[in-house]
């Protein structure tokens, strides 16, 4: 929470004179308050002062040099991802946000600038991230205490280490704490093209698991159905291939499955729930179909399946998240192998707009959009 | 099992060669059969040989006497409802029913008639139920072996007996085994009216739980929620005075609950959702209102609820059912002090097409029918 609550917060007293768009006139003034103290350069950020359509409420703007504090770490920042809950969190749908004004963005990886004087632990030039992930990462500078920040291996792609908290951390705890899964088990899920889909193949696979996925009917779908069958799925449908009556005779050789995922809704979630085996749970965490999960009577009573959710928002309150640096180390050494990698494609920071309109979908399907500062 | 195994295996064979109203005149060829051996009075019986609507397949059959083996006791009937699961497997929907033909109930009191030569436990005149409970209660004379058969005391009326185990149980272990509660957390059900929804009340004081209750809009809705009230109901609504968009505003003094009942399905399984606490448990028995159940997305990611079912049937296959006799000890001890009770109708055996009527909704509202022998 420390980098953007500071950025925000000197950004909120500012803005009590100035438009944002005037701040870098303010800078020498803001200055002279730090004079006996180091301060971090100038931050560029991404700033909303009020929910709504993301497109209609961002501002790239100058935000003044902060203190940096005994313990504190300035981090320049290298990338962040344009994740869904980002662009939830903007238009104000998302239960817990930060207060506007506020510096958009929850994850991404950066590399340390300047230290303050007891920071034992880093060292100028090493790669961090914020862990737990925070608000206000879509910005070139964020000045927060040593603790907030965790050091990662330098040697894997930055798209990787900019996005490892929130889709892949996801996807590990969705299959490790809810079902027992041993190999030879097998997990279905819709959505599959999406990030946590592809982490969700790669490690069921690493598991033993068998996965099968679903996918929307779409232009390209077999084109889709090899990509996802190199990362290691062992069946992939379209969502009519599998409109038929008894949709369990598709899966063939596979073991019915005991877990499923859902990041959909609607009809797709209610395939999920087909496929699952008696007794299986279903676990929701996300809703790109904007529609409800619909449930017959049957499937709870005579099926006994167990409808459940994932945020890891929440989860990382938890005690459960007080492993998760070792958790993320364990996903970035899998990247670092070949074993975890998923699409996603680089934009500058000049081109933010750009990026933002393909995250919002106005250009079709897109890969995932990592912020590059 | 063993009793409508055997009326029905009988009554199988007999009827290669004739039509079920025949029977009584093959008795005398029968009984020759087991000429050395103790026989049971013949059965009266109310048998079905195909599925569909249960007052169009069901016929009062006379089914021949059967041999009562050294271990084997035969119980006269004195009781058994007409319970919705029992119509469910009449009309086949139901996936764990009886081969047809067969005799239709599953739960029941009787009086021990007669004993094998090796019954040590039971004798002449106890009253015994089926334990686990079994198919083929809907007749007057039943045997099966000693183990079969749960003596219970006699110092309670009859068709509480009869019915302790399919909705009182169900009740019991919804309380227990899902979500732990204490004193001073509450629960919320909808169909509160009905004998599970009625035992939950009663069950849930005992252990200094509030209950929230959820009934249908009807004519006489003041009436009911006197009715539920004097059994120890908290707070009882119709569904449409909780259609308000802050439905939590009417819960006044009682906690969120932890912990819903649905065995509604629709709307009203939704207000169920709605009235439950963060990270609540919902659980699905019945959906009498056969729709489904419709669950938002942020349900399960944000407010985190869990959606599971409950099927006693299911459950008596498990480890856990090990201690039901025990538990139906309890729960008998409950009605005797006064403190477990729900409204039924005992019907004589000869107006058994009435009761079914009645049991149908033919009549409209009537409270549960039980059969008496």
């Amino acid at each position: 929470m420390g980098a953007s609550r500071v950025a925000v917060r000197s950004y909120g007293t500012l803005r009590r004179c100035v438009s944002p768009r005037a701040l870098p006139l303010q800078f020498a003034r803001n200055i002279r308050t730090f004079a006996a103290a180091a301060v971090s350069p100038p931050s560029k950020a991404v700033v909303y002062e009020q929910h709504g359509s993301p497109d209609q409420i961002v501002s790239i703007v100058d935000l003044p040099p902060e203190e940096i504090k005994v313990n504190d770490v300035c981090v320049r920042m290298l990338a962040s991802p344009i994740n869904p809950s980002d662009i939830n969190r903007m238009e104000g749908v998302y239960p817990v946000r930060p207060q506007v004004p506020a510096v958009a963005g929850y994850e991404g990886v950066g590399e340390v600038h300047s230290l303050g004087s007891g920071v034992c632990n880093l060292a100028v030039g090493d790669w961090v991230i914020p862990s737990p992930p925070s608000f206000g990462t879509w910005q070139t500078y964020i000045v927060k205490e040593e603790t907030s920040w965790h050091k990662i291996r330098k040697d894997i792609p930055m798209e990787y280490a900019a996005t490892v908290t929130v889709n892949p951390l996801t996807a590990l705890r969705m299959l490790e704490d809810f079902v027992e899964l041993t190999s030879g088990d097998s997990i279905v899920q819709n959505g599959a093209t999406s990030i946590v889909g592809q982490c969700i193949i790669q490690l069921a696979r690493i598991k033993g698991i068998s996965n099968i996925n679903v996918i929307r009917d779409r232009p390209g779908s077999e084109e889709v159905k090899e990509k996802l069958k190199k990362l290691g799925a062992d069946a992939v449908y379209t969502e009519s291939q599998l409109s038929v009556k008894n949709v369990k005779s598709v899966l063939s050789e596979i073991p019915e499955p005991l877990l499923g995922f859902n990041c959909i809704g609607g009809d797709s979630a209610s395939l999920v729930l087909r496929l699952l085996r008696q007794g299986g749970t279903m676990l929701t965490y996300g809703g790109m179909a904007k529609k409800p999960v619909i449930v017959s009577t049957s499937s709870f009573i005579f099926k006994d399946l167990t409808l459940r959710g994932f945020w890891l928002q929440k989860w990382m309150t938890t005690d459960k998240a007080k492993d998760c640096r070792t958790m993320i180390d364990y996903l970035l050494s899998l990247v670092q192998c070949g074993k975890l990698k998923y699409e996603m494609e680089m934009v500058p920071f000049t081109d933010f707009n750009l990026a933002l309109d393909k995250a919002l979908g106005k250009l079709g399907s897109k890969p995932k959009q990592i912020i590059k500062f």
